[in-house]
């Protein structure tokens, strides 16, 4: 038990302890401090004496390459749970909530079975929607580490060649913003190559919750032959609350059988699936709700493919899962799939309708793991992912809002 | 003129005065220092009283943020021609030269129309060579930062999945090692977004050479749909002296007429082509030369692009500018041009064949400014850019070398 106030159904409870930065409203970078969340408050770690050089920065970064991660939320475990009670918690309404780390690389993968087919029956109806390599290797592609953002960033619509019925680019607010339903996994410890999937826990700092942006019409005209480049480089947010391996390995859980089996570098002997209820919500709607343990290939995997070719990764490197989808319409992790590319517009209750996002709209995502065990008191969760659409500065005609006049007309 | 020696034929003359980082050899990082190298020598600025709290670090991203570059080389280059000599010059074969800045964000690009129609023709030979978007777009995806390496530092063969005759992906080292001859933009200054292709010499830093290793069969496994990722991971070399763009300013020429003319976010008023020949050699042997200023799109457009969705880039960013190859077959800037993917193996003065490379090959890339202009003594260039294979941690029998000896029997 702690003397910290945690209320009930938090998912800051105390098997959580999340390392996060922050700093005094106003203040600037100076006095930004890395904290652990508890309940609604936060834990000044180096006001509590906790290492008080790893804690007295503006990032995670020195702490997720110390290895000292584990040691540390073991002593603010300790400091909330102890008789002594300083002035050590911020009501985390009282603080800027930071981006937790200077990202480096930063690599986003196409994991999920169910999106992978989703994407493939909507893009070539006519092929196979799976392409050969797809069981074969986690397929994934670098992305733009300097534009991941915390969550509550404003998402400003992004410009970028739109092809015409001519097949002529012209530059404009894309039409076609969505979000995708993500988790994202940073890199701790020393820089490290060919690593094995069943040594990922040494190398996985922790989890948040990732939002990848994705302007679908700017992919379509952009991506070949090399992948997509501003359609998603524009933002990626994450939740701000890392929360550590330590905190999610009692939610680890077999991850679905592979078949055809893999090559051996990717095979694994222990459980690296994440037992992990994922929901989306579009104005406080729910749009889909899934579970991330349907995850075909896992972080172990990615991390262990990442690596096979002698790079090396190191602390603040983030792998992004991919979309996470499940099975059923209801479970589907990005705008293009529940509205099968604009052919069936989502109705909200307030009577209007979505092919993809519209100015001012915002996106929250929210995820808790072990929820399959039923409602605890001791939750782990992210806490919200959001993030509001902001107008483009083109002032341009052809935006969500217009599409979907159109198709209502 | 300057009282620092300065060989004939030197790249490093006091028209070029390119920054750095060494250190003294066998000493740790924290005497690491920023340096320019004049001749075969290095003045360190710190000693010199030139800004010692940007010039006493191990790396160049504070000063390239700071914008404070130019007038740090001005005043360089007065203590070069000054009556005062103190102790401030360092042989270059005194010190380890290091890799002189810590990648941000690297975005690599296609931008040569030759390589663009000769991998197209190797690729799809059945269909048209450029893909719709090439001549609209400079197509580009983002690679991995932080395997970005000094000239010097050994290849090692990567590993990675090649599919066989059945489909299957197997792990083995690459058969089709690779390199491509470009040259690296790094980006300046605050960060920015929406970067009028005019306004490039205000955000780019200076230019290095860059060698994008390969892994040709790697890749065509993997790159379908999201675009290249292990096969070109494992490393990408550069040279370790940044040329400034005062120092290339002098070199900029007209860069060829796009036809059809792109949208207006990528129109250029002023040049941005650069006059700089180009070579590499495989083993002494010279396999090709070229000329940059046939490139059609240019680092000007390449950062418009790059940051007209709303993304932002800043100091350490990194731009590649793609394979340089021009149009006649000895100016092809990769070994899967040069041997049309193995169909015509290349023909060394030792009697042996390559289709890719062997290990323990040595590829060095060079690059000087205006050698149009006929031989100068006042040279601009980057020196050699230089890497050795070495061969790879599985005992596997399929190696280039096995190819090229059975294309041979």
């Amino acid at each position: 038990m702690t003397w910290a106030p945690v209320p009930f159904g938090s998912p800051f409870s105390m098997a959580n302890l999340p390392f996060g930065v922050v700093r005094p409203r106003g203040s600037d970078d100076r006095a930004s401090r890395v904290v652990v969340r508890i309940g609604d408050h936060v834990l000044d770690l180096a006001a509590a004496g906790i290492e008080p050089e790893l804690t007295t920065r503006s990032t995670l970064n020195a702490l997720m390459a110390s290895e000292r991660g584990d040691a540390i939320r073991a002593r603010a475990a300790d400091v909330l749970q102890g008789r002594e009670r300083g002035d050590w918690l911020w009501p985390v309404a009282d603080v800027e909530v930071l981006l937790p780390v200077a990202v480096g690389d930063y690599v986003d993968f196409y994991s999920s079975l169910d999106h992978a087919t989703n994407l493939g029956r909507i893009l070539r109806p006519n092929d196979e929607p799976l392409l050969p390599n797809w069981r074969q290797l986690p397929v994934g592609y670098h992305g733009r580490a300097g534009t991941v953002a915390a969550s509550g960033t404003p998402v400003t619509r992004p410009d970028g060649l739109v092809a015409g019925p001519d097949g002529i680019g012209r530059l404009q607010p894309t039409a076609a913003l969505d979000f995708e339903l993500e988790v994202g996994f940073f890199v701790g410890g020393p820089r490290a190559a060919r690593i094995a999937p069943d040594d990922a826990d040494r190398h996985i700092f922790g989890a948040v919750l990732l939002n990848d942006w994705s302007a679908r019409d700017i992919q379509s005209f952009e991506y070949q032959p090399l992948g997509p480049n501003v359609a998603k480089s524009f933002i990626t947010s994450i939740s701000p609350w890392v929360v550590t391996m330590d905190a999610l390995r009692p939610f680890l859980v077999e991850s679905p059988v592979q078949e055809p089996a893999p090559d051996p570098y990717l095979w694994m002997q222990r459980p690296w699936g994440l037992d992990l209820a994922l929901q989306v919500d579009l104005n406080g709607h729910t749009l889909a709700a899934t579970n991330f343990d349907r995850m075909y290939w896992t972080f172990a995997q990615q991390l262990a493919h990442t690596t096979v070719n002698g790079a090396t990764t190191g602390a603040g490197d983030l792998f992004g899962s991919g979309t996470v989808s499940g099975p059923t319409p209801t479970e589907r992790g990005s705008m293009i799939e529940l509205t099968w590319r604009g052919a069936n517009p989502i109705h909200l209750a307030d009577g209007s309708t979505r092919s993809f996002l519209h100015d001012r709209d915002t996106v929250t995502m929210r995820g808790f793991f072990g929820e399959h065990a039923g409602a605890r008191t001791d939750r782990v969760g992210f806490g919200d992912l959001t993030g509001t659409v902001i107008g483009s500065d083109l002032t341009h005609s052809s935006t969500g809002k217009d599409r979907d006049a159109a198709l209502s007309s």
